[in-house]
């Protein structure tokens, strides 16, 4: 007889089917099972539609009765855009409710499970919990810390640089590593790079595949040294905002917005203080942050623990160089034992390239 | 019914189990079937005892006649400490003869399988040829270039880094990675570092393990600036080499002669030619070398492309700083296109670090 884990697998596999298209929204997959038998299967579509369990109702009707529902998250006591899907099971006759994770918003977090209980419907908690958590790491993040979960993204060779000692760099990783770093950008409400990338390489920062939606573009630039001819200023491609220090030239600063560039003046005197960037890009809504930075704007986002995750892609390729730039400089810490540690982590293979993600360690 | 893969795996793991035992001779396994029965098998065992199908023969004995014989290098035509195995072979009647590969050796590859051949024996060459070269990689390097097989070995965080900008390493791997670095000292006949590792660490070099064989310790010191209380020197745990550049300090040579060093001048007129170092090793029968260098030392190899195969720790922790040594410094070459690829790499798990290993592809 198939279990638990069988039915919730379904539910995250139809949930996680929607990644990309439920933003604000978590990914939320259902199934219900009555007499050993899958009646209704559901997925959180979009925001403002049903969320998955009304889905799954709707199509298992009267022959809920009785069963079993499967979420992949617990089901919401609220009345939002769509009414409370605890009453929704409650009203359709369930007996047993499986769901993987509570709500992370500790505001209403249980709530819906006791609306349950209090209905005399039985339910087993943490199912699949781990996978169901990771489905919705971004929305979170977000939902707890008002902040956007921020992704450390570096390709280079094995031994860490990003280029030469003479500063070349194309290319380091291969055609399929770029393409998947296009889709992790098309994934990001926002990509952040450092004014010296933009001088440097004048990037586009967009989604070069089919139906890539183009990030938010943010360009730390403490003294607005961006140029007026930068394609991030010019192309239109996406929104570019830049963050500066304390004090900067009021007619360049004009000059961009006349070009539809938004400025914001953080409350760093000659840097940008990366803690105002990501309060800021909260407060606008922006979930996630795909940092491309190079060693410099990198570093400081791990220095001061503002990392969430990080995802290396290392060409198998060794290039050396005393003065070649790795893609994790500033000053460092001082002592290897407070180095930040990472767990999870994972190395896979894109195309010629090997892939490594994990997430640092909380201290 | 098995094949020949069966056999010829079968072969090649009691070769494999004599790993560190046959030096100077290669690992050699054999296997003997006769009406699909399993009726001999062998394993050369320790320099100047039988070859592995002279071992299989006598199991099989009167069985062998019609049979066929497994072998993973091709039996020998000459007599060396025992008689040709071609011979041998010939002799007991067998049928059919199934090698993995061919000699190495330029100047006899192929004349086993001619004898053979001569003699009616039906010959299959290439049966998992690529397992049992690389099961004899360094063997079949130094009989060919009569050069030791040079294993890069390096621990590093993931972005690279040997030490914090303040030089503090201690630790980056874990101890279950360190374990493993000392199963490779043991398995290697020599290694090397730079004269700076001395200085900074005070080093052993030794293999701590159970049964660990210390390797001979080679420092490249071109101005002969170890000092004579260093336990290279002084601890007599096993044989220490020295390589110079010119014109060295007469008497500090002759007070690390007095304690048993061996001092060899190279060519080099500043710094130690290391294809000096590598030839001077070749001719005194060193087979294999572990460089545990700098990054400096580490770079000079790799630039002469002198690397064979490449061993990398990388403990999942990110410690950044512009001006931590990494484990390639020297200059580096000036454009991504120019560096060293590597092939057949993978990565394993080893207590919580990564290790990887690949091959620089030859060019």
């Amino acid at each position: 007889m198939p279990n638990h884990e069988f039915y919730m697998d379904l539910a995250l596999n139809n949930a996680r089917s929607m990644r990309g298209q439920t933003y604000p929204n978590p990914l939320v997959g259902s199934v219900i099972v009555n007499n050993g038998r899958i009646i209704g299967v559901g997925a959180h579509l979009k925001a403002g539609e049903p969320h998955a369990e009304i889905h799954a109702l709707r199509m298992a009707g009267e022959a809920a009765k009785g069963g079993t529902i499967y979420v992949t998250l617990e089901p919401c006591s609220h009345h939002g855009r769509t009414g409370p899907c605890a009453e929704a099971i409650i009203n359709a006759g369930l007996k047993k409710a499986v769901v993987a994770t509570l709500d992370p918003n500790p505001v209403v977090s249980g709530n819906g499970v006791k609306m349950l209980e209090d209905a005399g419907i039985e339910v087993v908690v943490g199912i699949r919990e781990e996978e169901s958590r990771k489905m919705n790491e971004v929305f979170n993040k977000f939902i707890v810390d008002q902040r956007p979960f921020v992704i450390l993204k570096a390709a280079s060779t094995l031994d860490g640089k990003i280029a030469t000692h003479q500063l070349d760099s194309k290319w380091i990783t291969s055609e399929e590593a770029r393409y998947d770093v296009h889709k992790l950008r098309s994934e990001n409400q926002a990509i952040l790079v450092g004014v010296g990338t933009v001088i440097e390489d004048d990037p586009e920062l967009t989604a070069r595949i089919p139906n890539g939606r183009n990030p938010l573009r943010i360009v730390l630039d403490s003294k607005l040294r961006i140029p007026l001819e930068a394609k991030l200023v010019t192309d239109s491609l996406a929104d570019t905002w830049i963050f500066t220090a304390q004090q900067v030239d009021v007619n360049k600063k004009r000059q961009l917005e006349e070009r539809g560039i938004r400025v914001f003046e953080t409350s760093g005197e000659t840097k940008v203080d990366i803690q105002d960037v990501l309060r800021i890009l909260g407060e606008h809504s922006v979930s996630s942050l795909f940092i491309e930075g190079g060693g410099t704007v990198n570093a400081s986002f791990l220095e001061q623990g503002l990392i969430d995750k990080v995802v290396l892609y290392f060409a198998p390729k060794l290039v050396g160089g005393k003065n070649a730039p790795t893609f994790l400089e500033g000053s460092g810490f001082d002592l290897m034992k407070d180095a930040i540690d990472l767990e999870e982590g994972e190395f896979t293979k894109v195309g010629k390239d090997f892939k490594f993600t994990a997430y640092p360690v909380r201290r």
